[in-house]
């Protein structure tokens, strides 16, 4: 049996229950392994076999980023200098920029140099308070590049990984002129990527750039056959209706959402799917148009929050700042913006175990050094992170 | 005699001579006591009693952060969350909110709390890279709480502190309804502030929720009697003429600028005045309006970026956030943005002796972990900084 062990002295925003924040002003928590066995007012504590003190910290879950794309080579800093500059997209692609340009770096990078990168990466959405990341493929564009991009993924060290394959993220050189072909490719590979364990979901990129709604029912209906549960980058730039045909096939998640039809909200609020809001790539972009987040929140449907982490569009590595510009940018409250990053967030990955602090759950949470859990979302560009411990073991562990 | 110290195995943006960056792909740099004796191709390095390899990293001047309001009492992410929660401006006043709170706060401090909660911001700037950094008082408005935040500012340890008396920052409760006595006051304080050593230049806001042109004159009248050098939160929320006015006073700087006239631009170009961007509050407040950058950049205005740390619109501790701001949001090119937050920013505050890497200056400089200096711009929220050198000392030293 395993130790049990009673974290005290915390101020806990559990999420957890009707209260604003999941309040308990004088918290405890008792793990038991990797799971919390009990979460309440430290007057009721149960036996335990330890204690730690978390000083009056504020508690919160453990951080869930459930949109990134961690694994890939090279970076864009080249291409953003150049549109500064004045340069257009003909300018940039003729230079070597784009979404091709990282996927011929990820495609020369081997599975070391990619682990590497994407460790620091997560070793930054880590040290903000990440137990939990969702990470995506779609910058190798073959089976192979795609497998070892999702082999990285399932090795990377302090978080829990998520797996998602995103093939039709766009259109690899080699099938240019042939987006069908590459579309039955896709279909193709994933059964070859499930069976060696890599796949947790599949997603698409569904816009006028990137995939039609046809070519990504395509995807969506190989995913079903094989079980596997999908999500897709819906309404980013156009309305698709993309977010409806999601739906049809009961998706966790649709992401982005900035052109979002009330037809794909109401869709969403029947199926329970999650808006996972991208504030980052928003702001990157410098878009106008802002996700239907009051329609959303009418609807009674569940918003995440998440740094759609990558080098073209969001290169952020910080969790805390999305909360910032969720806030600030898409008007969510604090609390909100924190529920988006934990418990929804989970939800849009289908994990129920984790997200809030409740027994029965796993043990992720952080100790913040702050006063209340809305100093989280109020400053950007501060990490007031003191402790976090995943599945009940404090990281990074003591060496 | 110091020792003589070569830094070498550098990728230098000395941010000095007229090659972009100021680039030397070779570098290395001479250090003796707290200044830089020579800057060059390793190749040509001069004598020297010990090396220090800096692992091929690119190096650049150290940070300098010219416009903060570092000491503060308190902090106002009540008022943040009030707002998203659709509290007005009457409702967040009746709470207590509003900047009257934050100098209640700061009168109702003590001297050692002050000093601690300005040191730990000030820590959170220096772990990017901040080597220099102003401080306003402005939260005091009295001769006495005026005098303890300067003090505070002063005793700051972990960068050169350059203090600036902000008594015109707002009206403090007991004056209300005699805001020309208020001023009055502000300029009968300067000279014992002065005396004590703790002003090295004097701002004022002038805006209509500020202090009037008229007032602002008397400010920096008093200023210019005592032989201060002055500066102006200017043109921010509305176009007051602040900064010709400024410009008659030989400015250092006029600060925020969004609604900046031609006339304004002109007056700063003939009088090298440096206009101060400041994105954080620019974001945090949703402003629309853009600071003229295009006319400041073909009239030759230096232009500076600074975080406004302040808790009340730019409650950011991220100098390298606000470069991606000055790009995204602004559109300073990448070098722009970091000349910025070294060379321009340090003239803003009327010091030659640092901003670049030359001989003669000081030694101040920080190592990144990054392959080119367009990525302290391009990504936001990550912090590669690996080394930060203060007047020839690693910082923090070694205890
Ligand atoms: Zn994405
Ligand atoms: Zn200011």
């Amino acid at each position: 049996m395993s130790e049990r062990v009673l974290w005290h002295n915390a101020r806990l925003a559990s999420l957890d229950g009707p209260a604003p924040w999941g309040w308990i002003e004088n918290g405890a928590l008792l793990t038991e392994g990797e799971r919390i066995a009990w979460v309440g007012d430290a007057s009721a504590a149960p036996a335990h076999d330890s204690v730690r003190d978390l000083g009056g910290a504020v508690v919160t879950p453990g951080l869930v980023d459930c949109h990134t794309h961690l694994v890939y080579g090279g970076q864009r800093a080249r291409e953003f200098e150049m549109r500064l500059h004045g340069a257009g997209y003909e300018e940039i692609a003729r230079a070597g920029g784009g979404i091709r340009s990282t996927v011929a770096a990820t495609r020369a990078a081997g599975e070391g140099e990619l682990l590497a990168l994407a460790q620091r990466r997560l070793d930054a959405l880590a040290g903000e308070g990440v137990t939990t990341v969702e990470i995506k493929s779609g910058y190798g564009l073959s089976l192979e590049a795609e497998a070892r991009s999702l082999r990285v993924a399932r090795r990377l060290q302090g978080a829990d990984v998520v797996t998602t394959y995103l093939g039709a993220h766009a259109l690899p050189p080699e099938y240019t002129g042939r987006q069908d072909d590459y579309v039955a490719a896709v279909c193709d590979w994933m059964a070859a990527l499930q069976a060696e364990g890599l796949v947790d979901a599949v997603d698409a990129f569904c816009e006028g750039i990137g995939f039609t709604p046809a070519q990504t029912r395509r995807v969506f209906e190989a995913a079903s056959a094989l079980k596997l549960p999908v999500k897709l980058h819906a309404e980013q730039l156009s309305d698709q209706g993309g977010t409806q045909l999601a739906c049809k096939f009961d998706a966790l998640s649709c992401d982005h959402l900035e052109h979002l039809s009330p037809a794909g909200v109401q869709a969403m609020a029947k199926t329970g799917t999650v808006a996972v809001l991208l504030p980052g790539a928003y702001y990157f972009l410098r878009e106008t148009k802002l996700p239907p987040v009051a329609a959303l929140r009418e609807a009674g449907v569940p918003m995440a929050v998440s740094t759609d982490h990558n080098p073209g569009t969001s290169p952020t590595l910080s969790p805390l700042l999305m909360l910032n510009m969720a806030c600030t940018l898409f008007r969510l409250t604090p609390e909100e913006a924190l529920r988006g990053m934990t418990v929804n967030a989970a939800r849009a990955l289908g994990l129920a175990d984790r997200g809030r602090l409740a027994a029965g759950l796993r043990a992720d949470f952080c100790a913040w050094d702050i006063e209340h859990p809305n100093e989280l979302a109020y400053y950007f560009g501060r990490n007031p992170l003191r402790l976090r411990v995943r599945g009940g073991r404090t990281q990074p562990e003591p060496s």
